[in-house]
Order: structure tokens, then sequence, then C-alpha cells
């Protein structure tokens, strides 16, 4: 089984990209950073005559990367509330790759992966990083990809993911059975 | 009181537009497009020791524009259960004006607004767009600001909104309130 | 269409039934106070060899009549964020039901149906009820009744729901839809 | 710190049950079933010029028991995507004891303890059961206890729970805490 991992962190090795290296280390993935791709924001054309124009951005290519993968890992961190803007853009861009003729089995393929969430905030990320979580269910409800499981870590100085006990116990049993 | 309406979709004459219309029409409003101005994702430098750059885009202007109401509408489709990355990157932001020392009063000043937020969606948003709302109301929390209602729209095609009476008498409720 | 309505409060003329009666106002409706029957809280036994015992209540009479019925309304006032312990206990023997040879069909039965709540409560409903109105969807989804919406009014003191305009509004376009 | 548990399961050594016993283990903990109690559902006389009628059922009991205690668990079977009716009748009545002259520090000694909250559940409970925990949040809000945890379990048959390696750990951990 083969991993990629979509980080939507801002900051160099932040605290959910602490914590996701826990659970990966020692794995073979692939690791996308999307802060260092160009993703334009969605412009809806579903019910456009001409339908959606070909954006000229990083987008496709991260689409093409983890469509090769069995198993994705979304790691998040919560920005007020919710998974980051930039992450955030490139799930609203997955509308248009659903009427993208070069990719006309983009549901089917998505729907054969299995998807984990790794998500830090700072503001009681059990309780307030519940309706992310919602979402994020919802999100793949839609798409057809089983939810297999989250781990939300509490962290804002920066490594201050580590003092989480739980979080970290958490990723170790996500690692060993990822293995 | 006055007004200001923030848009977070990206399609002219959406749905959600059309719904946020019933509710501002005859009352004084500034309408603001977020997809017709350039809003960086947030990059979190909120630990670092140098502090947030200043980033050259329209994000000030737009915080400058609303600083000025007392009553601010929040119109957002629900892109995958959730408000638009466009949105999203707008609200991110604020991290950095919480810190911003051209804007030392910032969060005294959003607490003393009122929002509300009016969101359209295609798949039950009034049950799949409920933890979007809780999220808003987390957001409106921490910043201080009193969330003082919500409209959730139903509406996929275009002007598909205008058959959900239900959402249209809450918009003509909300018209006369603001009055 | 015939329309069976459920009440879960404990007081008479509670602001729950006052906001419902305006939703019933001039329909023919049956009406069934949980509150004025003897529902004894689940045994669960799904997993026993014996299987679940008779009990001597009212429970299977209140089944009966419901499922007379095209229409259902859960009224309830929230208490402490969710519905009333007297209904839960209600909606907890459902599972009873499940399995109760004399009731082959009642999942067929309740999917037949299709469901309104109407819920009112004292601290913030319209957001602090949210997670109430989840859980309706998983059960009416796991029954696979349609769940065709729900009210929330805000009310303490007696009859203080008549304060709440939003939910008077909602009342009568429901009335309307219901005639 | 001393502990009590409020076991809210209708069915002896329930999943919820064995989870928690893997939590208490070894430690000094008073265990109260509520299923052995009678605990009569509230009547809401708060707004009644009489006030709350004396109940005479073992509701005070239970409640003089969990005010010796510095630590509270509050552990229930997830029926219906909700803690038990039994559970729930139980809180239900907190809004008695909050006007009950014989308890007018009801809310001051509930502020001082620290709750969790141990949950089984057999339909995805690690989503499913997310609205029920954002409820307990807002009942130890409103009441003033600190939420310090949770830990949703997955099990339907006799025993299951022990197959959810990821709710063991959790307990396992929450047990070296509570040492």
């Amino acid at each position: 089984m083969s991993i990629a991992v979509l980080y939507g962190g801002s900051r160099p090795n932040g605290n959910t990209e602490v914590l996701t290296r826990k659970v990966i280390q020692g794995l073979t993935v692939e690791e996308i950073y999307l802060k260092d791709h160009l993703i334009e924001p969605i412009v809806d054309k579903r019910h456009a005559e001409e339908g959606f124009p070909e954006i000229n951005d990083d987008y496709n290519s991260i689409i093409d990367r983890i469509l090769q993968h069995d198993i994705l890992i979304f790691s998040t961190p919560i920005y007020w509330y919710s998974m980051s803007g930039i992450m955030k853009n490139f799930i609203d861009r997955w509308s248009q790759t659903l009427k993208d003729t070069k990719y006309p089995d983009f549901k089917k393929q998505m729907s054969q992966k299995r998807v984990y969430v790794i998500a830090v905030g700072g503001d009681n990320p059990c309780i307030k990083g519940l309706p992310m979580i919602q979402q994020f269910q919802y999100i793949f409800d839609f798409i057809g990809t089983r939810f297999d499981g989250y781990i939300l870590g509490e962290g804002n100085r920066p490594d201050e993911i580590v003092e989480d006990k739980r979080a970290l116990v958490a990723a170790e049993q996500l690692r060993k059975k990822l293995q």
C-alpha cells in the first residue's frame, strides 16, 4: 500500500507537520506541501455553457500525484476551527476535476482510496475541531472515499504538540497500522 | 447602522448572491466581492521572531472597509460543506491582523459589530451546512463579535434558490430586521 | 396525508407546545403526549439469547398510533442541549421494536414516512441545538425516514416563544406546507 | 483525587462498561449504575409558582454520592447517536437541583470537578458520536465543570470493544493519567 501526505500548513515544521511525521516515520510516503504550489481558487463553472477553462497552475499535477496512492493523509493545522484556506482551495477545485474530461474516473479512483486526517489546533481542538471532522466526513462521503480515522492534537507554540501525549500515542498507533 | 456584505462566491449572480440581495434590497450596503481582490493565504508567523511581513495584496484594504460598518454579512456558497476557500483565506489572515501594530484595536473593533451568515448549498444544507455554522460561531466567539443569525438556502443550478421558499421568507424577515 | 405529533415536553402548554400548535392549527392531527404515558427505558437485549421480553407499558400502543400516519412531528423542548429524556427513552425502545416479531415491517413502515422536528430552548438554540438536529438526522437515516425539516425556537419563560418572530414565521410556513 | 463513575448502560457488562473498567482498573472508584436506581423524568417546574415538588426516587441520593468526588466519569453506550435515555433523565433533573434549596451550591460544587466521557457505539461512533460530545461540552460549560477528555469506542456484539485497539490504548492512557 502506498501513501501520500498532503500538508496544508503554512509554517515549516509546524505542529501538524511534526505530529504527521510521527505517523509516517519509517514508512515510504510521498509528501506534498500545498504551500509550495500555486493552486488557484475555484471559479465555479459547473453550470456555464463553456464549462471550466484550463487553469495554468499546479493543481492538476498534485491530483496526478495523489491518484497514484492507496492511502491519503490530509494533514492540516486548524486555522479558525477548520482546515487551512490553502487546503480548502485545493479541495474546492475537486468540483472542477469531477467535470474534467481528462479525469473521467476521478470519483471512482478516489473511492478506492482510504483517507486519514491529522490536524493540530491551539483552542481545544478535541471539541472545537469536531465540526471540521464532520465536514471531512461529508467530503469523503461525497467523493466515495473511506474515512478511516483522524487524530486531533493540541498545540500552539512551535513544537508544543510533543506535550500532547494523547496525540502522540494515537500517532504511534496509526504508524503501526499503516506499516 | 451601516452594513457591509462580504461575498465569498466565485460565480457572478450565484445563488448565494441572489439570496443575499433579497436581504439587502432597499438597504444601503457596502458590497465587497472577495473574488475581485487578491488575498494571499496566510503564512503563519505568529511565533516567528521577525513577525509577519507586510503583504502586498488587497487584504488590508478590505479590513479597512469592513471596520467602518456596524453589521457584517458573510455571504458564501457552501463549497464542500464549508465556506469557500476564498473566504477562508480572508478569515485565516485575521491571525495576522491580530498581531498587526497598524490594527491595535482589531479585536475590540470587531467585538462591537454584529454578524450574519448567508450560505447556499446544493447538498442538504440545512443539515450538512451545520458544522460550518458551528465554525462561524467559534470564529465569532474568538473575535468577540455577536453572531446574530444565519440563513441556509438550498440551490445548485443558477437561480435555483428562488424555489427555496423557506429561505426566501427568512431573507425577507432579515431584511425587515435590518431596516 | 395524515399527521401525528409526539410531544416530549413535561410542562403543559410549554413553549415547544405553543410553537407546535402554530404549525398544526387548522390541521387534523393526532396528538400524543409522551409524558402522559408510561414508557420504560430500554433494556438492551439485542444480543441476549432469550431476546427482548414483553414490556407491560404504553410504548407499543404509541408505536401503533404513529404507524397509522404519513407525517410525524417530533416536538421536544431542548433540555440540556438535546431532546427530553422522555422522548429519548421512547426512541431508545425502537431498538426493541426492530427485533420484535409483532412489528416485522417497522423499519419499512417508518421509511415511508416524513418527519419534522420542532424544538425550543433557552440557551441559543439556533447554535447549541444543532448537534441535536444532527442526531435526529442520524436517527432518521438509520430508520430510513425522510427528515423534511426542523424549526428551532428560543424561549425560556412560559410563552416567551411568541417573541421569537423568526420561529413563528417558520411555523406558519410549515403549516401552509402541511395543508 | 477521588473518582465516581456513572454508568448509563442497560446491559450488564456491556461494551461501554468493559471499556470503562479498563480505565479504572486498579483505581479506587465509586461505581454508580443508573439502571439500578429509580430516576423519574423531570417535570419542568422552573417557572411554576409552587416550584419543584419533592420527588421520592433515588435521584438525590446519586447527586449526594457524586458530589463527594473530584472526578466524574460519564460512561454511556451510544443509543441512537446520543447518551442513553436513563442518563439523559438523570441530567435533565439537574434543572431541578439548580433550584433546590437543599443544594444551594450545586453549580459551584460541580464547577470544581473534572469530567470525562466514555461512550461506545456500533455505528461509526468516532464520527456519529461527535454531536453527543458537543452536547456534553455544552452541558459541562453550563454547569461550569471542566471537560477533560473523552473516549469513543466501537462495538456492537458483547465484548466487541476489545477489538477496538485505538480505544483500548486511549483507555490505558486515561488510566495512567488518573492514577
